[in-house]
């Protein structure tokens, strides 16, 4: 390793790292694993394991019916109520509910029906395919000529924002754009972006999936309309828990939410035939949620709150910029390039590496270096860095297996043939 | 007690019980309590318990990001073929995912654009309300000109079949029907329906909510077009589970999911930016599953399938059966009235009792007399029988704590205020 790098110094970084405490609030079964995908699918926290208890044992076995007064019908306001402070938005603009497609649907539809007469729909080739694949398919469905104009980013890193402003007309209805982008880890402009496409007209929906937990989010300083995310990265809800929307408050009753169910009825019990939506967010709900899936998302909101975005962001831009660092000094002399923003501040909590042998070393990491990274074709390895647990040493020992696994040659087992599922 | 019925009675049924050992495979917190909300949420298995524990503690904490390719990529499938052979059709046409109404709306908006220039939607009062709030929603989001037409049941028991049947016609473009009514628990000839539909052109779509793991329901021998039911009521999936849907093999490609997701996509890890849709029934699913709750289903499918449907039905037409000469004996002559169907084969697996005190009643069996029914607007007293775990003592029991809340005036204590929540 590099002279300036030794593991006595990450050590000496972690000791003082102010939230390192917080690391002891989750499960670890291998000590040894260095994990890196918590912007995949954060870790379990040690709460969660005796809620899960609680709800399948008294919650569900025990008070059976009952819970749903008992505990359960109020869960997508409260917790989204929780979720809305971190995320620079009031109380009453966020519930959980759905997968964070179906709340794309569900407001994107209603913001082309309120954008009547516009009909394009402006987003770029880095938000997360499936978000293109929800409004190509609301467009299909909804036969009113709507065009999803996908504007191309010129290194694949960086948010095209000149050419994304320069398309912004009064034919614009609506701007899709994921605030952290999955690949690079790019983070937009929110209150910029949002106050021109407010000055053309148009509103916006953020995707904060890679953003929730993990950076500063100011809705309600940026004034934004519109946003959905996920729950299970930086969060740390649970493999596929339940999804957040946010809508601003000014815009809940002019918005209709198209999936109208029971969940969203304003008196649900009295049975009757007609739909009458719930004022505010609760019209933005649909069906019965996924109790177990949604209740333990609680835990994690819990401990981001605990520790703060402020002091989180602080030592997520530390530790970005400490793996930039050890990156320079260790990983470009073989061969990795970083795809990634080089300015902290427009980088969220994850970072790109590319290698020409990027499948195969991710394999390597995997099965005979015991870190867990995550890979995104054709050659991203994406680290996630998770300062409730991730510590610096973690960073330190994983450049040196990422360097190890190229200078040792022991990426040239595997093949060179994509899996399924990575 | 009526001189014909006796708890010895009825425990000499227990004990001639082919099912009574799936009642030990449940927890019991409380023996004494009579549950009988199994119609609403299905009991805890005991597996579910264990299987809760792995989940969390070794699937998400442990093996973390790997169990997606371990565990859980393949569940929406695997739980759903499971189910499929529960409700008579093939494993390839069953999945599981999102909530009722949600796959409620995936189908019907599908249907209604394959039955491009037929406006009419037919349904019934006795279908569940939020399946009408998302039909409703539906309609107004695609602005066609659909008419939602819901025919009235003239005693709110039975279904009003010779009235759907006499509005069948060339412009009428899906049906919309619970199969057991919630309500009152009449079910619907499934076969007969559907082959009345098809004659006329039209798609019929059931709701299997309370039929699934309940009554005898075989899709394909009906030939039934479309399905969507929940599994957190006799199938015991948990609260919230995810619910399933079934689109028959040859429709499956000439229908199109209008919530396109990543889950649908042929190859979702290539991140392309065009939605492909993934042949068969994959392309009905959308996000990423909520994967605790939805894991969960299975152990409750596996103890359905270890039963046997036929077993199950059996036992459930002979404890209501049971149950109405229990009524007529003790609970008619204190004013009780049935309303579910007289005929067994025209009833489900819960019966609807009313009674002009009815929500006073449901007040003091759950407070005062630990039973467990359910209540449903305005005087409905529903109480599940799920043959599983429900015994003839129970029902026995049930039915003289039923009379007792009348004869003895218990009700009298509560006030007539109905709560929000039942």
């Amino acid at each position: 390793m590099g002279a300036a790098f030794s593991l006595e110094q990450a050590q000496a970084l972690d000791a003082v790292d102010p939230l390192r405490h917080f690391r002891q609030r989750f499960t670890f079964d291998d000590l040894e694993l260095i994990y890196l995908d918590g912007n995949s699918l954060g870790r379990l926290p040690l709460a969660s394991v005796d809620l899960a208890r609680t709800l399948v044992a008294e919650q569900w076995g025990a008070r059976l019916i009952r819970s749903w007064n008992e505990s359960w019908f109020d869960l997508p306001e409260r917790i989204g109520g929780k979720l809305a402070a971190l995320l620079g938005a009031h109380a009453d603009e966020v519930v959980v509910a759905d997968s964070t497609s179906v709340n794309l649907f569900k407001l994107g539809v209603a913001a082309l029906r309120h954008q009547h007469g516009r009909t394009r729909i402006l987003t770029d080739d880095l938000n997360f395919p499936s978000d293109l694949y929800v409004l190509q398919g609301a467009i299909e469905m909804l036969g009113g000529g709507h065009r999803l104009e996908v504007i191309r980013s010129a290194d694949g890193v960086h948010g095209p924002v000149d050419a994304l402003l320069a398309q912004l007309d009064d034919d614009v209805a609506l701007v899709v754009l994921s605030h952290t982008v999955f690949k690079s880890g790019y983070v937009y402009d929110m209150a910029a972006i949002t106050a021109a496409a407010h000055a053309a007209g148009a509103l916006i929906l953020w995707d904060l999936s890679h953003s929730a937990g993990s950076v500063l989010v100011d809705l309600a300083g940026a004034n934004a309309d519109l946003a959905i995310g996920c729950t299970y990265k930086y969060i740390n809800g649970g493999p596929g828990a339940p999804a957040f929307l946010y809508v601003r408050r000014d815009l809940q009753a002019a918005l209709h939410n198209p999936i109208s169910g029971w969940m969203g009825q304003h008196d649900p019990f009295a049975f009757g035939l007609e739909y009458v939506a719930e004022p505010g967010m609760r019209h933005f709900l649909t069906g019965t949620p996924p109790v177990l899936a949604l209740a333990l998302i609680e835990p994690g909101v819990d401990l981001l709150t605990e520790a703060g975005m402020a002091a989180l962001r602080t030592k997520s831009v530390q530790q970005t910029g400490y793996f930039v660092a050890l990156w320079e000094a260790l990983l470009a002399p073989v061969g990795y390039t970083l795809k990634s923003p080089q300015q902290a501040a427009q980088r969220g909590s994850h970072l790109a590496l590319g290698h020409v042998e990027g499948w195969r070393i991710n394999q390597a990491l995997i099965h005979d270096l015991n870190v867990l990274p995550d890979f995104r074709a054709p050659d991203n390895i994406r680290l996630g860095i998770a300062p409730l647990y991730t510590t610096f040493s973690d960073l330190y020992l994983a450049a040196g297996r990422l360097r190890r696994a190229v200078e040792a040659g022991i990426y040239t087992r595997y093949s060179r043939q994509r899996a399924v599922v990575t």
